[in-house]
């Protein structure tokens, strides 16, 4: 059994990051599938999905990890290329990744207490986004 | 088809890698199903899943390149916020990610030769970990 | 409903990028499977998938990222035990994962415009590649 749905939200980008977990909990609880799989996929190249506690300090902390890696300021190619300031953005959504697969049993997400399903938007402005989620169970 | 397992383990944190190729490998046998993916997620915000190839080189390496993204004893916000001393786990694992889907044909993991399915739990302390397995297919 | 297929391409490793969006359309097109996942796999230690606006700058740029991250011509406990020169391949590899699972919706993968599905080859030789592409839907 199938079931697809997308979940929508407004991004302010720059690593703003929202918690999903209540809007996939509920997709999971509305199909009426009761034990499978929630794979979700963000659209466009420029987010990103994983899981964190969400709390201010952990969040501020993976965008600390982030900037090291690929400064926000740094010199990039895709500049040079698409006359874009977006470069960093692009390499952080590529190594965090689009999917995350979460399996739910009798209706639940198998999360930790203190583990939430996180959209972190590296984009240098404001989007819209959409997440793909795909319930297949039975 | 759906069956829902969960690996149980104890870690020693900091970086303890574990091997879950063949405990994975066998929970696909038991289950009878003979192709899909094998949806592995581990649960809490400090631990994560991939592959490698598991020797203690390899490992230690990969180790390295996290001391350099998010040090052991470097500051972190989630400190400040939370009197914790694990703000390096919390970056390390949302990076890594918890969530790994190995295909399996005729009962067997795709995976190669050297390819090992690893659980790195990153947290400052031992814990009692669980992976949990949903095995998808037909 | 779950259908197997792989795909075998020729890398020369080093960073060698490939955009494989157009062949797993093709296996979901072929398979007939109107709404599910594509579980993508790359089999071997030393490459990863992830997705990336596939264009040259953003492609060096990831590249540029894991010369930080993981250097070329840096030091690896996994030579020292094996001989090997492929430390950072190890690293990079594991880093950026070898999983990704991605959702369809009437026969079409649910990505953006401009975000390409990719295999990096981050061996230090030319390789044979083969990405298992498990489809599971209905």
């Amino acid at each position: 059994m199938v079931i697809s749905k997308a979940l929508t939200l407004q991004t302010r980008g720059n690593g703003d990051t929202y918690d999903l977990t209540r809007s996939v909990a509920q997709v999971v609880l509305e199909s009426g599938v009761s034990d499978g799989v929630a794979a979700l996929f963000v659209i466009g190249s420029t987010a990103a999905l994983t899981t964190i506690e969400f709390e201010p300090g952990a969040v501020a902390d993976l965008q600390t990890a982030f900037e090291k890696i690929a400064p926000r300021h740094g010199e990039y190619e895709h500049h040079l290329r698409w006359g874009d300031d977006n470069g960093n953005s692009h390499v952080r959504a590529a190594l965090l990744g689009p999917s995350l697969t979460v399996p739910f049993v009798e209706g639940q997400l198998v999360l930790g207490t203190w583990q939430q399903i996180i959209l972190v938007d590296f984009d240098t402005r404001a989007r819209e986004r959409r997440v793909a989620v795909q319930i297949v169970g039975e």
